[in-house]
């Protein structure tokens, strides 16, 4: 088998499985249990997130356990909306969201919210200039992503960040779920307030995420409760879950030079190879793109048609994102990007991990140009 | 190690943690990623989701995953009482709820829902009469648990459940955290709405949930984007946890006459010995209560000060419930049963799971006597 669809899950390092393990029987107690066997279960808890602290380069008390990206994506986006609301009913995002910022956005413009979506350019880029324009006297919260999901391009973050240094007020919440490890982030540097990760896109397990949440930063909870995670998120605490999460991030830090350059060649190599064929348009642009995912059209095929035929050798690549696959409707992004109809409802996604070899993507490269010949042939 | 905890969290089985083993390194793909590897998962995921069903006689599609019983709780009195606010903003819930309820029905009330809580009696428990005589035109929404956390006693629900059915309109939401695979419940023929469980509680892993919605009745998500769990609860599924959750099930009830019988034997057997002691007083109640929790006070010693007395000997039991036990104030439950705040402030939860024994119980029984007269020696 041939795993190309890294950007929709990745594969739990074995690490991570026997860390999650080990936790699970042996600290199995309650953090919140006032004994010793709970006490051990919330050592453990807190060396996971200093552990992650330390790996994203800020205070312990800025990470908060989650269940996931979405739940890390709807936590910043509307306990800030919720929490600010009397500072402003303006948020700013983009056009090329992934659905877990974009629909909680539009659960709020349904209890009186006012959104705008800043468009991209044919890159599926914002600018910061375009951001700054949008910005109006009551806009409390403004939400951008890293790295987009569909086609892998990097959002200007940086000079976001930096612009948002002369708007004190404005909350600035970037969900990095398909950045992480993949592209350098700064957290307090570029001014960001609140940052969401999902544990199973970098070998973590599903069910597992954290929201980064700056110091002195108060937003509404969505789980009220026992209080636990300091009552911004209550809930038993995933201990194993949280543990498993500092361990696969620790380990893709530790690999994270090495292997982004793997995955920066395996993409030259497929770039290269595929924009060869002239049914093949490439859609992942070839600047401020990462370097994990490769996006393009097969002119006349429909997306769904092709990945069927690469799974019957055994290759697993994805229609743009997972989660939207299966409403068959035109990728977002694309759409958004001004690609046309017909091209968009024929993008394959190519996501790669550290692990991927330059051998499976010659073998994946030789497998489309066949499939693409069959397919033709029964077109014909 | 003798744990007498299990109200806190359980050990999770064997056979569970080997499933999540199994299905997060042999199917870790995305349940929504088109290809057959993708597919694989979420036939799995359907299944766990059949199995949660039938164990809990209801549909297939009445059964959503999340990410445990905060969650579920949240979703289902936030969620329910957010829809349908048009139909009336009046809440009844009663004054035992766990926090989860509890404090989702304060945060409904900062946006204009107003919450009636009814009363328990001296054994904690409510009256169907006492919720009927709260109803009112606007009531859209009541909650109330099966079983309560911190003395065990169960509620009616059979009863509020049959005096609902003259109140079609008005959702019933029952908080089973606690009661599920110690307690009976019929969802379907006690018109019940809405019901949480938690996997952690029954040797399921923690970071796991379910909510049951039945079949038409329509709530509003906690978590928007990918419209996973049919919209309800998006996010990427937590397939291996969701199988486990579906395996400590059905485990739980397969093993439930032997393991009920067993638990009401031990908790028998504490109550007859523990009740001898002048000092003891025990706060469960003789009839309707749970056959695994028993609360009791030790009259003059503060509930912390008897843990860690207890702890030495390698016993864990708790002050009333986790998730309140670092507030340090005084049982809600035994303060709402009318418990004088220096008998509450001193009392302790033996919580067992089926694998308990009677050796266990003989152990703690001589460990409580021990332990006392050595804290009675020390304050002398
Ligand atoms: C950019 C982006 N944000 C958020 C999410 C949601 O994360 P999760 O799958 O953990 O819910 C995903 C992946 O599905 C994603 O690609
Ligand atoms: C009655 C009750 N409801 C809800 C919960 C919350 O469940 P969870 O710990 O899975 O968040 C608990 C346990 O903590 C409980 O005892």
């Amino acid at each position: 088998m041939i795993y190309f669809d890294n950007s929709a899950t990745t594969k739990p390092y074995k690490e991570v499985l026997d860390s999650f393990l080990k936790v699970s029987s042996d600290y199995f107690a309650n953090p919140s249990s006032l004994h010793r066997f709970g006490g051990q279960a919330e050592k453990l808890l807190s060396q996971a997130r200093e552990q992650v602290a330390q790996l994203l380069q800020v205070k312990t008390n800025e990470i908060y356990f989650t269940s996931g990206g979405t739940e890390s994506n709807n936590l910043a986006v509307k306990g800030a909306a919720l929490r600010n609301r009397n500072k402003g009913k303006h948020l700013i995002t983009s056009s090329v969201e992934h659905p877990s910022v974009r629909l909680a956005m539009e659960q709020l413009e349904q209890v009186g919210f006012d959104i705008t979506y800043v468009p991209v350019d044919r890159n599926g880029r914002v600018s910061a200039t375009d951001i700054e324009a949008a910005i109006r006297k009551d806009t409390s919260f403004i939400s951008i992503m890293l790295v987009n999901n569909e086609v892998g391009t990097i959002q200007p973050i940086k000079e976001i960040g930096e612009m948002l240094k002369r708007y004190p007020t404005i909350l600035f919440h970037v969900d990095a779920v398909q950045g992480i490890g993949k592209v350098p982030l700064t957290l307090h540097e570029d001014r960001i307030d609140l940052c969401s990760i999902s544990g199973h896109k970098f070998h973590g397990l599903k069910g597992t995420g954290v929201l980064y949440v700056r110091d002195g930063v108060r937003i509404t909870p969505l789980f009220s409760g026992g209080s636990q995670e300091r009552a911004l998120r209550s809930g038993t605490e995933n201990v194993a879950g949280a543990v498993a999460l500092a361990k696969a991030l620790r380990m893709t830090f530790d690999r994270s030079t090495a292997g982004i350059e793997n995955m920066r060649n395996i993409q030259n190599m497929l770039r290269q190879e595929l924009s060869k064929n002239e049914r093949i348009q490439i859609n992942t642009p070839s600047e401020n793109s990462a370097p994990h995912i490769l996006n393009f059209s097969l002119n006349g095929i429909k997306s769904e048609v092709f990945i069927h035929a690469l799974e019957e050798k055994e290759i697993f690549v994805s229609t743009t994102s997972a989660c939207s696959s299966k409403k068959k409707t035109a990728s977002t992004t694309l759409t958004a990007m001004g690609v046309p109809k017909a091209t968009a409802e024929s993008a394959v996604r190519i996501s790669l991990s550290y692990d991927n070899t330059t051998e499976e993507a010659l073998k994946v490269i030789e497998a489309i140009e066949n499939s693409l010949k069959q397919l033709e042939r029964v077109m014909k």
